[in-house]
């Protein structure tokens, strides 16, 4: 069961890109017809393009063919065409060659070049690419093409996941409403070898894909590099943002501070929901690491709490016990001066400058505990940087879904 | 239940040093003549001192009395005073005071100087010390001294350990048979406020101080530091060291590497202990990493993949799963030539340069991680050097143990 206390909102329509998706069987020929799996977005004129993808060293394919798309052809992408079921990682020479042929089936379908294609895999590793499969029904998600079918996209891109993750946000500038629609799929590393991170997000906001890529940047950052299930990256993650607001023939947005906000918004919910998502979590927890020198020491001593064990533990057994979390603090690594550290959760003061807080009591700390959402807030006096990092908890489910799941 | 498949030998004594213990009720008045909990080691000679202590931020005040004893005494120290029961952290000012208080009592119960004596606590953080209780019975640490007392020291340094963990070696240095005794007490930082890692060792092999000092750092970092049961470090992880033969008369070893092979066995084996009896460990695994351009890059890395949730979880469901020790490589952090990396199960080859191997089967890895121990090799081919790890598998009992424990 996630932690899920709300309904989501339906996806906006994103002026200048269509939807579709297609049922080809990639994990297994039984599932062709039953379940969608390969999804294809379209920008109806060139789009703006911006990417961030895995920092695990082991990097499949398609991620290298995605950079380099990005890289060599960023103001004129056409479409994005991923898929479900099977990764196409740990399968040697021939990865590249089939992620190739994705690429070229997408483009076909979409009618666009191959180089205007970006690609994505997600799903099981070490298995034949089922390419003839994709080629032999992929045409179903151009002919489902349609602005409304963001959840289509989003379920067939999901594997372990429980519930398809979308979003949206408008905004104004230039007098305009602008919109941004994103979807994503992950639910932490879990099931390992379908553990991937996608998110794709589309807007119709003019702006230059040099400007899109540094705000993607560091939206990522605060966003997807803020969550933590069990710490670890896949060989797969990708997130792709499209603009199709210039190839529209709006005037490039001087202002992108509004858009920032709001990509940030999106991503941000994308990336919660992943964490919302992590198998076996019943708590959803944000820590709030404020008084840091710099957003990457705050980032990072956050990130060191949200993966410790004992504080997942913790966090499953509604234990408020804050000296793990001030172990968690003092491995960090990170310069800390233990006399200027300060910690709540929620409202209740526990630690103040290093000491326990006279007036805390075990009883107060377990009512935060408890809930099933919650902030983690830990000040270690130092400046002025903050980060937040969103996590779950650690529970036996975790063990017996890990402990017993077959590669 | 540990993974002790072996039955450990009983210590042998050291020439110079002899060892005793109280039963005082640390943790509790009920305790008091049921179970020992506070070791003393007294030396009949100055012996020279080197120590190791926690690197967590947050740091009792008997590991910084400790540090400031050894830097000042080195080549002075009589005895070792340690209790179990309460670590005496995190209970502000009184802390430094207990410790110092804690010190006096040695010394004059080992009739010796309060700046001759090192301290060590362990156990629940954030509870007034009971210093009253242990100087009312401490005297029976002085009567009960005897050179072949070392188990009984081992028993009242215990926690949370299920046994009691010694070992002892011997080597042979001009012309003369030395000997190494030492004790550790810890089963990973699983009961959080009971986790301190402790280890005592002690040698007639006559070395300054300084040298045992610089030998003791090369050693702990193969030891003490190469091992994980879940990542975390304790505010008061100590590693002492004694040496009598000096002050017995013996001319100074020239040549200290037999000594160093040996202590580096009694460390390993005294660190190994601990992981054997991790809370919740049904496996005993040991990581070989080779290939790196460096030991501290070698180390890193087998940490990396040790504390692992994922790797770990797949150790405890015997489930061969090399794709999620690639991830752990791949997120590492380090520098990595995915076409380099080679891996083995015991003297199973799985990956070759990047490559699975052809040879290898799903059965054949299972049949490894079936073993109640085995070694993961992994070979990351950039240079010569190498580091062994160790670590257990994370299980149900872990997170029972630690989602349920009340601090």
């Amino acid at each position: 069961m996630p932690v899920l206390p709300y309904t989501l909102q339906k996806p906006l329509p994103v002026p200048g890109f269509k939807v579709g998706s297609a049922s080809c069987g990639v994990k297994s020929p039984d599932l062709k017809g039953k379940r969608q799996d390969v999804t294809l977005i379209v920008a109806g004129v060139p789009a703006q393009a911006a990417a961030v993808f895995t920092q695990n060293a082991f990097r499949a394919a398609c991620v290298d063919l995605g950079e380099q798309t990005v890289r060599e052809h960023a103001t004129n992408i056409r479409a994005i065409v991923a898929n479900a079921g099977n990764a196409n990682a740990g399968v040697g020479e021939m990865e590249r060659v089939w992620s190739q042929q994705l690429i070229e089936l997408g483009a076909e379908v979409a009618g666009v070049e191959p180089n205007q294609v970006l690609s994505a895999s997600t799903g099981v590793i070490g298995e034949p690419f089922p390419i003839e499969r994709i080629r032999e029904t992929i045409g179903e998600a151009s002919t489902s093409l349609r602005e409304d079918n963001w959840i289509q996209a989003a379920e067939a891109i999901r594997t372990t996941d429980t519930f398809a993750k979308y979003t949206s946000r408008q905004f104004e500038a230039n007098g305009k409403t602008y919109t941004i629609t994103g979807v994503s799929k992950g639910s932490g590393m879990i099931h390992p070898n379908m553990a991937t991170m996608l998110s794709f997000m589309a807007t119709d906001a003019p702006i230059r894909a040099e400007v899109l890529q540094a705000i993607l940047s560091r939206v990522a950052d605060v966003s997807f590099n803020s969550i933590s299930v069990d710490g670890d990256t896949s060989t797969n993650d990708t997130v792709y943002l499209l603009s199709s607001g210039l190839g529209l023939g709006d005037a490039e947005l001087q202002d992108v501070s509004a858009f920032e906000q709001a990509l940030s918004e999106v991503a941000i919910e994308l990336a919660q929901l992943i964490v919302r998502d992590g198998e076996g979590v019943t708590k959803f927890v944000t820590i709030n690491v404020s008084g840091a020198e710099n957003e990457t020491q705050a980032r990072e001593l956050g990130r060191t709490i949200a993966v410790s064990p004992l504080v997942k533990t913790a966090f499953a057994g509604s234990d408020a016990n804050w000296g793990r979390i001030i172990m968690a603090i003092g491995n960090s690594g990170s310069f800390i001066q233990p006399d200027k550290v300060s910690m709540k959760a929620d409202d209740v003061l526990i630690l103040k400058d290093g000491n326990l807080h006279p007036d805390y009591t075990d009883e107060m700390g377990m009512r935060v505990f408890a809930k099933q959402e919650f902030t983690l807030t830990v000040d270690i006096g130092l400046g002025d940087a903050s980060a937040m990092v969103w996590t779950g908890d650690l529970t036996h489910e975790y063990i017996t879904i890990n402990a017993e799941y077959r590669s």
